[in-house]
């Protein structure tokens, strides 16, 4: 069972030494107003006020930002000389290069994970030749099976199920319900919400005579260090060899990972995407909601999809893709969408015109890219 | 364990009293025929026979309204006299405001839910401090952590998790293998379907350095009173401040709701929805199946989207939104989704065509709206 | 707790023998090279090396197969004759009418299931009434409610839930945290991933003053023989009537079935596909990820549907549908999607030009077609 959450005061002056230490100066901030006030939350701008910090990250909140009542205010160098030339009237200001990045760190700082406790719950299931390190957490009601293996300090929530030969790196976290089936591997340091899983078979038939003939699915699952899985989200082992999550990639809730996908490292895929079978994503994308991955493709380092998209063709250029129906009052729908199934009668109802345009006397050519 | 469910038989003219004293008269209904004819259960019109109440709520089943052998049929008035100006050959017509929800009450009256059992699973995980009302029942194998809340005749199921003070009301239920993560509040008379995650981490993350920071997620998830949740649906928690559904709404199966989120009270949301972060969405909405609502957008009150619509903007206006690519026949399709990527040249040919027009001789100047 | 999986080593003449006979001749092959070759894993192509087998089912891959060091290569009669005229110069080669299909009949001999185990977990609860075959296996801490049925050799995994009256047929396997709901039924020889949930209620609601009666879901879930389904998928029981998967169905993870849906025998539902209530889907049909099928529409046999389509009417045809936006760089979707809400205005600038070209003096009449 766990205690609640502590929290913590830090002064502004504290937070910055903290966070330009920890990013070894490429957060250092100027601070001005007083360093020794004190604060013991986050909060939006429109929302903070006595003992909060907030931050601005978008110009066009800029107003916000004035008005603001946030004790302390993170913001760029230049939205801090625009806005506050002389400082703000009341309460801290706070300048660095990245002020959602330095709003993220000392949120972290004043809102420190409990401190890890150690010890298996007498409820938990665990097999004779699992390997538990000593100082792990394993909470009611959990499975450990047969060669399982669960680094230092990780913590093993309620209810969860780690498979024969599963292994669960040292600090990660896995959230009740969480179940890692066999041989699948997770890295240090990750988070996995409740309720996903990790290492069901992929979805490999032959069709035959009318019939399915299933496709044993011998892969594993192989996540890296420092990644986060939503809750139910799902990630299929490989059918050969391996599903592959590098280093940082985090996935948002209901995604759906197919049999032997790989995603590169520090890539994030946000709520409902669905990734088929053997597609490949490179390093620093960034799948939007809903969007949808056509097995087989690749799509290169940087790739920034909306959501909402199907990419159906593998994307060798970084840049940002999109494609989705508009959309608009159901009447206009109904007639627009319509016309989009006879657009190529449109166009050769266009190409008539044009035709007969370029056969009338006195007409100059019109060049017609098709 | 749980007993099978009862059912009850009552005749038309008990279900027309009760149903006609719970709504105040609202649906108070016209009888037709025996009203002691003994119905017990309900049925689709093309199957009920006899002891089966059927309902025609749409003029389109007319026909299947008069060939069906249900014992008794709620129609509209007019229905019930457009059909039958003189009753029904054989059994019992009812005819009221609104028959489909007057069917749908009588289905309640002859599906009663099982008689409430109280009392704690002895497998059950509840902690010293949890707070369980002597009145609740915990199934087997649940998990209620420390101080953590559970309301009289609430009944929570088996494998289910409530976190560290989490609350659900009095009356709901929580189906099996329902998370309810940390702090995270249920109202009363709530629905729960298996597999549920509520208060998972929302996805929040400040890129730096090619990395991501993770940005605690403080809030909570409330849900207000008489809301269902489908099962395998996930809720996040809010980054600061807390994600709210109000009450009344209902959230099908595999609806993915971001953190800060608000859905205003009595709005429906089909399934595989995907709400993304603080998008607002007002009172009495239907939000279709598959559709995705970005997010720092706002919806207004009696909003209506078609399944599968991405709303990509504020909607201020209630009305029927849609947005979806028609189907064809794949190859009718490859040749209009070409074009569809190509609108833009289609539209400069087609002015270039008319420009020419406008200089002819003897030609009136055509309007060409853009 | 689980015994890692065997493999098993078969020469290339033992596998030809056995899937030969086992297919009654239908996968009967011709193989050259050294018959006693042995064969222990299967592997991609690119992949496959020493004591490996691969396949070549798509000629684009021919270059491939030429270069591929797999031990053994199964392929179709015209790519063995095209490739390899005189045989491969080293391994063997087999020829059969279905490659995909003898290739997966050969990864099942090389990775037979671990031999079927026996017994109830000490930590599974099983009501008194329950009816679990001798020969059934149930893990820890699965729930086996009253009057529930677990046929011969059937496997439930730990956490799972059978709730009262749910049945499992024999040879069936339940992953880790399936919920199976009250009065459910699954055939003979299914396999259910983890997470799975099987008979939540259906959708079911009607308006009523502003707000919403639940409609009592009375049916079931009603699943054959021979099915698979994918991790976190749901299917919610029948309203009134039973929601049907008739035998080998496949729905693969995160698929949405809604009340009162029918899917016919041997038909494939890809990840995250989500079909609404009373949908009637035919034999055989092939739907794709993501797509969204309309509720009270049918589909007949044969129907083949592109991932992301939405299906909005009934198909009467068999045959390959399609209709998703096609995706392109972000700029140039912001001038066509606005475009194609404009579509309207296309059209009628263009049949005024038409009209005009039709009236100018020696011009032809054109056909204009809307």
């Amino acid at each position: 069972m766990t205690a609640a959450a502590p929290t913590a005061q830090l002064s502004v002056g504290q937070l910055a030494e903290r966070i330009g230490r920890q990013t070894e100066s490429r957060l250092s901030a100027r601070v001005s107003g007083d360093p020794d006030l004190m604060i013991r939350a986050v909060a939006p701008l429109d929302h903070a006020g006595d003992g909060e910090l907030s931050f601005l990250a978008n110009s066009r909140y800029r107003s916000q930002a004035l008005a603001s009542q946030a004790s302390a205010l993170v913001v760029a160098e230049a939205d801090a000389q625009a806005l506050f030339p002389n400082g703000r009237a009341a309460g801290a200001l706070i300048a660095c290069a990245n002020p959602y990045a330095w709003f993220s760190l000392a949120a972290q700082h004043l809102n420190p994970l409990p401190p890890h406790q150690s010890g298996t719950d007498a409820t938990a299931q665990i097999a004779a030749d699992a390997r538990v390190d000593a100082s792990a957490r394993i909470d009611a009601l959990a499975v450990v099976d047969t060669r399982a293996c669960v680094g230092a300090e990780a913590w093993i929530g309620a209810g969860c199920y780690l498979g024969p030969d599963a292994a669960v790196g040292p600090g990660s976290r896995l959230y009740p319900g969480v179940r890692v089936m066999a041989g699948c591997q997770i890295g240090a340091r990750a988070i996995v919400h409740a309720g996903a899983v990790i290492g069901a078979d992929g979805f490999g038939f032959a069709p035959f005579s009318g019939r399915y003939i299933k496709i044993p699915q011998t892969g594993r699952v192989v996540i890296g260090d420092d990644v986060e899985i939503g809750a139910n989200t799902t990630i299929d082992r490989g059918t050969m060899g391996d599903t592959v999550l590098e280093e940082g990639v985090k996935l948002d809730n209901q995604v759906q990972v197919a049999h032997n996908v790989r995603i590169g490292a520090h890539t994030v895929v946000a709520g409902c995407v669905g990734i088929a079978g053997s597609a490949v994503i490179g390093r620093q994308c960034q799948i939007g909601g809903a969007a949808m991955i056509h097995g087989h493709i690749s799509l290169c380092d940087g790739v920034i999809v909306s959501g909402g998209t199907l990419i159906s063709r593998s994307i060798s250029q970084p840049g940002f893709y999109s494609g989705v129906f508009p959309f608009m009052p159901n009447r206009d729908w109904e007639r627009n969408a319509a016309l989009v199934r006879h657009l190529d009668e449109l166009r050769t109802r266009l190409r008539r015109l044009e035709a007969q345009a370029r056969t009338q006397p006195g007409e100059q050519d019109i060049d017609t890219p098709s």
